[in-house]
């Protein structure tokens, strides 16, 4: 299956989310009315817990099902916003359907028959599906948009980064802990800070045997992935910092070819879905909180490394909420759909 | 002159501290008690709008003075925690009255004839002043701290580094702009973000032509002088946290020979001032708000660098207004006045 049929097209796109309670899940349906897709038919999943929970959509109050394996029959597409376990459990269900799953959990994104789409680096894998689509992690998208432009200038042999990652990321629980700590040190309450507030926490993920995690192991593998760079070095260290939302990278690219910071500096500019903020001397640089609620990758800090003369370090922010799950899944969806709104610099107004 | 007389120790130093009512000063006034310093006279200066303030000191309140050329008359020693203009007005009133200056600001750092001194790394270097003691830049001091006792295996050939440097880097002011931020957010007044308050800011210093921030080259320019490494090459990338105190640092090094892992933790652990604190499968890794208080250095995350052979990753915090600026200051001092303090391991208890 390539495309999707003319005939779904038209009556609108019979659509199922898998977690929708989810903080993914809720962003995907904000993202889905922003963008005015076409829908005729939407069901949300959830966990037991949240059956029954009615969601709002487009003015109408949907309520949340719980899941079986029977519930995708005559759906288009699920978009998966889940833990890794869950998307296990429904892939079959779901590709027997007839659905495509376009998937953001971790669960297959390294399978060799399962691509892994950003839409504005990489459309054309989407079309090679055999019923799933995975959706990168959110740090990796986040950090492959800023440099996808300097990747078409010249291969990049490595990529070191250091990631300042907002609570959100650990999913609404991780918000609302951050949020009611804040609250209570407010309060009064600050003989004891907890672990959230004002603090960091430089480590995501399980621990790997080689000293990583496995979140910071993500860059590389799922990097190397989406660029077509299998021998790409990446060296990564992925950091929790009391943000609310949208996660930063410092990165360090090293190219096989010297380039102009100007040429890069361009060709950043005119990527789609990368706005450039470049511009320190002026105080303008990326930041979290101006990144907030829109689709696109700011970059920034861009400057000839001191370490290695092919090098280029820059600074890059964006709503992992959004760019970083919501909207690059159904940015995948759009792909499927023909839509070309996935490629168009799509950003909502601050 | 080299250590202090045997008389000014018998009697008790005479002090004198520049910007004691800034974060610094407070910090040394407060390690100044902890460490039982014998004092004979303490003279507490800062600018005007602070003049005739009480701070108190082991039990009394002393009184805030008045600047000018006189005020150093009898003094062995002064502590500078004040801006570069302060340091560079009163250098020569400081020096010309027999005492020795151990100055915080960045002003004299780089001067040929002025020792840049972190006692653990290069305490020899202390006794070759002329007057003047720099104490290094606060990031500077924690990331050497970590990597020092890999340039005793290894000379250090590169090092790469992303900082998350709390609010009270940026003074007293920033500390409190922050609280008072989050107080108001706690408040309700969650329309408009205030810059600070969970967002993170990648520009701390001014902006240099080569794209660096001022802040970002201190850690190659001090760095190579501390270490006695000239060549050392140094990428950095400077960022301010929603932190109240103590940077951290994500650090790789590439040194000269290829090191194994273990001779590095072992070297790091039994290293003065600093803390292996490095089991990330126990859930055992340094946090900024662990180092808060102590005057360790506290490493972790130490890993194989996926890049460079020769690499090594870690991560390091320690308390930037302590061991980043008062310890380290006394410490300089108590090497001068012949006290072994600097160099013993110590920590007050959490």
């Amino acid at each position: 299956m390539e495309r999707l049929s003319e005939k779904s097209q038209q009556k609108g796109i019979r659509l199922g989310i898998l977690g929708a309670t989810g903080a993914v899940g809720r962003e995907m349906l904000k993202v889905l009315q922003e963008r005015r897709i076409p829908i005729g038919e939407l069901r949300l999943f959830a966990s037991e817990k949240s059956v029954g929970k009615k969601l709002s959509f487009c003015g109408r109050e949907i309520e949340v099902q719980a899941l079986c394996s029977s519930s995708f029959a005559g759906l288009d597409i699920v978009l998966g916003a889940a833990a890794n376990p869950v998307a296990r459990r429904y892939r079959e269900d779901i590709v027997s359907c007839g659905a495509i799953f376009v998937d953001n959990s971790s669960a297959f994104r390294l399978d060799e028959d399962v691509p892994l789409v950003v839409p504005e680096i990489n459309p054309e894998a989407a079309f090679s599906h055999k019923g799933v689509i995975a959706n990168p992690n959110c740090s990796t998208i986040i950090t492959l948009m800023a440099i996808a432009p300097i990747a078409r200038l010249s291969p990049i042999a490595a990529l070191s980064a250091s990631t300042y990652q907002a609570v959100s990321g650990a999913g609404a629980e991780g918000l609302s802990e951050l949020e009611m700590q804040m609250e209570q040190w407010a309060g009064g309450e600050r003989g004891e800070l907890p672990h959230n507030a004002f603090n960091i926490i430089p480590a995501i993920g399980g621990a790997e045997e080689n000293g990583f995690t496995s979140e910071e192991m993500k860059l590389q593998n799922e990097g190397r992935k989406i660029l077509s760079l299998p021998d790409m070095k990446v060296n990564c260290t992925c950091v929790r910092v009391p943000v609310l939302r949208s996660h930063s990278i410092s990165a360090t690219v090293v190219t096989k070819h010297r380039l102009s910071l100007d040429r890069v500096r361009r060709e950043i500019g005119a990527f789609p879905g990368v706005v450039l903020l470049d511009r320190l001397e002026m105080g303008q640089y990326p930041t979290p909180l101006d990144s907030t609620g829109r689709d696109d990758v700011i970059v920034g800090r861009i400057r000839r490394d001191a370490i290695n003369e092919n090098g280029i370090s820059l600074f890059c922010c964006a709503d992992q909420l959004r760019k970083g799950a919501a909207s690059n899944a159904i940015g995948i969806m759009e792909l499927i759909m023909g839509r070309d709104n996935a490629l168009r610099h799509s950003s909502i107004p601050a």
